[in-house]
């Protein structure tokens, strides 16, 4: 048996959750991916889970990024690692998908970004939406005209639940929640930059943990520089599942993504008409995650920059920072322009 | 022939567009209301409306009030006049029916609502919403419980276009198209009032007429004491016609309303899937303006306040004011709260 | 007060369920037309509902029929009855309205359209399909041919539920609920002619009740002269409520109708996404009951002809006939062409 | 690099259009299998092909069956010759997925279910709807009793194009389009067996090729011995795209799969609503045919029957010819029970 194509030895930072999607999902459905090395402190969860899908395992992620077999780094630490670890993996030349955000500061990400440019190697950020099928259709929608020039968006992350409201850090709903709307609302609105923010959050889901710092219902205003204004919108509990939409209005028109079905089934019973939600952000995000390691797989073989880069996590990071003062100080706040200005 | 029920003769107050639209839909849908009298200054308007259904024309409002035939007064006048119409439909002791803003201050609201309470009429404000059955559906799952409590709302108004934008009174977009959205939404969030807004609103339709004072295109976020966040949106020109929608995330669930059909049809062709939608208010609301019509006859023929009133529409009022102050002083305003909060 | 044109009379033969929902419907959204007399042989139906409407009752249909309050008939009797009615009424020169079927065999239908034609006065047959919004624009839709040539096409009733399966006469579901889906599918191929039907249907529902003649469940397939096919298909017992959708397909491209919700509210909480049903006939077709009648007043004050005609409820029956035909003899049937052609 | 499991090297038949499809679905999209073989008459068609995912070349296909790299085979040859090589895959003891259909009379069939029984292997047919998420979740719903016992079916299979009418073999649309309907309605109604077919087709979408055998729209109505019916719907010419739909109507509710969209992206515009719609079987069924790959490779990894088998195939052939025996005869046949009864 010879292979059309050498396959790409993954190594994967990260035996969480999201750790563990990543490595079933590279083995089900990235044929051009082989995970041969998983690193995490947490030696146990890094071992069972290198065995289940036959690779090694160490506890420490620089001998990850230093390992011949690793081709390509998968980060799925937690957030305040990222930015080493990009330095890390770009000083190893080693091309990088780093789940989001990229980095927690905007000193971090000129850091790690000015790091991956030296090394020239690829870094590809986390933002799923975009390979969702309908979200892609949209944006499309929008870059072809269909909609004329964007007006009023909107995007939305619901999470199903919150199992341990006492652990969630602060400021984790516009970091690490709301940075995919963030960045979904730039490349759906791709001829303007993001100038000001209103935020306003509150813990609604868990009140008894507001007083710990918990936000966990949130309302962010964006205005651009085109004037559209953009409402992004979160919540930590979503009782009917995962739900992740968008929606652009403009001169000419109105584009939709995101139904939250879990199949086009539908039943009709003595009690109406029913659809299953979908109730996970697997099960509604899972052909989006393969598209995305696709993708990153296809930039590295084909030597070129990925669809989603550090420099969109840096303006999505932007967005979210000025969001934080926002909710800080109970005022609309400038947005950085150097980090949020996109290049055109 | 001997009717089941005498019919309540009706003087229609302006002949403009929206007066048109009633005194057609009150003649064909409403079988219990008579169009006696139509009052315009404009007398050729009021003319040629009143023959088309057998009415008598007058160009002073306080004459039709007055009339003998005149058993009930619909108010569609320009919104200045509203509050002293109504006071004096008051005086003459007979039910009102008024288009919103039913005022366009607080203390016009005051005046007028002292004067029905006195007199003891009726007074109903032409929030139309409520009377749609997808919104009123929508209401009664929140009510009974289904969504638990709302957490985070959304109403939009989307007119199909802005024919004068010189024409367009300053804050219109605040008094007269939005103060639907904030009544749906005070209405969709029944136990708890609203305490303070941001808006932000811009020209984005006709920039031309930004510097005389158009806003056409607006974002409003309202807080309420049970901690919800509602989001009000509003643009003068919908490309794919007249758009209303509500949406009502909660505790327990979500419950939506609107979609804009024009009919349940669909076509596929050669280009895709297509639906038509609706291109108008009329063709959008016509079953919900009909519906209103019949609650008000029901309310005078049963001697009971109508399922809107007077109150609510200070309400509302009380949001669209605070969106003024947000928009001239950039940052978040609170509501007179006692003005918004209902008595319960 | 002087009404914008006089109101018709109308005296209601029949007052039974649809009889009564008839009067409602003609009392609460039919303004141009006023309930007179009530006629059913159970004097004590007839006079409740005469009494609710402030008209009068009798016993004997003919009585009404010459009654001088009474300037317009519906018809609303048993379906023995509606052929010597109609004949009355037309001898009497006055307008009709008949529930379908108008008749029940091809000589009953022969002898009271030639009473109608001699007489000159309207008949119009309760086919209240043809004035759903999305059924009209389905069509229309068609007639302008952004579907090309119909070739297949699907009309379905599931009925919600099937309360006395003794008290069905033998072959109703082709004759009285069927009947419905051939007009349509005749309407929504209106360029063709149908040639020949094979049928077949059981009693699912109510198995008991098979030996004693009960069909409850039936497919028909019916092929045109221009060599489209439809599928009719009925059920007396659809647990989810009232269903009548169609389907055409032609040269270029599908058009569908119908889709069974009882509004567009759409509701999401821990066990999916749920939308309520229509529950009964009138909760799903009232718009089109009230446009019937609507277009029945029309008719008659403008003297034309009302959009469906006795000779469609003619070319309906020929193909329920050859159903029956069908069923007996287990094969195809071809259909009476004299009484299936429409005259173009 | 180690794999986690062994991949199975995969013998590939037939260079046409759905071996092309295959191939590619294969090498993007099933991790566990690899192409190692091609083998077409047609050598330049098998050689490009072969090139493509860095397989080998062969004209012989029973050179390609007896090949060590090959460890399992997928038939994709034209329909004559899939009986022949089942055998031949039978006798190297080598797992089989067979496009359908897997054999065109029952002797065929009789004879490779039994060589392929003899010699234990695996014989998956390619019924791709089975590994549709929404015709999946239906079928389960069935199963679960969600919608009580089936009463009416329906499914239908509706082509974008048919670009060489002259080259379509004589019942083509029931042998090789239906097919998948029927595997689909037997599998719908699966405590039911069929007992007989009305069926009904014409050349309307060709007619000029009518008198050379060419039928390309049909109807089969399908009696089942639990008094279900279901019908079956084909046309070759679609011009909204593929269209492949299933419904289910039962004593307590409905089901439906199928939608036709190509994602959930919607767009208002001008002229409506817009969806775009899949244009072809792979943009519809492309999530399917992987999913029944992967159900391929791991009911030989697991060395256990997969979901669908050449049993099922024979099913859906004997009402695929009880179908052109109706045709020919123009009156309702009686199915193989021997054939079409499956052991429960």
């Amino acid at each position: 048996m010879t292979p059309s194509s050498p396959m790409i030895g993954v190594g994967l930072i990260g035996a969480g959750r999201i750790g563990t999607s990543h490595a079933q999902i590279l083995a089900e459905r990235v044929p051009g991916a082989q995970l041969t090395m998983v690193a995490d402190t947490r030696t146990d969860a890094a071992g069972s889970l290198a065995d289940r899908f036959g690779a090694d395992a160490v506890a420490d992620p620089l001998q990850l990024i230093k390992d011949n077999s690793v081709e390509a780094v998968v980060i799925a630490a937690s957030a305040e690692a990222h930015a080493d670890l990009i330095v890390a993996c770009a000083a190893a030349g080693k091309p990088i998908f780093c789940e989001k955000p990229a980095s927690l500061t905007l000193e971090e990400s000129a850091r790690s970004l000015a790091a991956v440019e030296a090394a020239g190697v690829i870094l590809q950020v986390g933002f799923n939406r975009r390979f969702a099928r309908d979200f892609r259709a949209t944006h499309d929608a929008i870059v072809r005209g269909a909609i004329g020039m964007p007006q009023l968006l909107r995007s939305l992350t619901r999470d199903p639940g919150l199992a341990n409201p006492g652990a969630v850090p602060p400021w984790t709903i516009f970091l690490q929640t709301l940075i995919h709307d963030f960045d979904a609302l730039l490349w759906l609105n791709p001829e303007a930059d993001p100038v000001e923010v209103y935020a306003t959050a509150d813990a609604l889901v868990a009140p008894d943990f507001k007083a710990s710092g918990l936000l966990d219902t949130a309302i962010v205003v964006i205005t651009f520089d085109n004037g559209a204004r953009a409402v992004a919108e979160a919540s930590f509990s979503a009782a009917y599942g995962y739900d992740v939409r968008a929606e652009v209005f403009g001169s000419a028109g109105m584009v939709t993504a995101g139904n939250g079905a879990r199949t086009a089934m539908m039943l009709r019973d003595a009690t109406g008409l029913h659809q299953e939600t979908a109730r996970g952000d697997v099960e509604l995000m899972g052909d989006a995650y393969a598209a995305e390691f696709v993708e990153f797989v296809a930039a590295i073989q084909q030597a070129r920059q990925p669809y989603v880069t550090g420099r969109d996590a840096r303006r999505a990071l932007a967005v979210a920072l000025a969001c934080i003062e926002s909710v800080r100080t109970h005022a609309p706040i400038p947005i950085d322009r150097s980090a949020a200005t996109l290049a055109r």
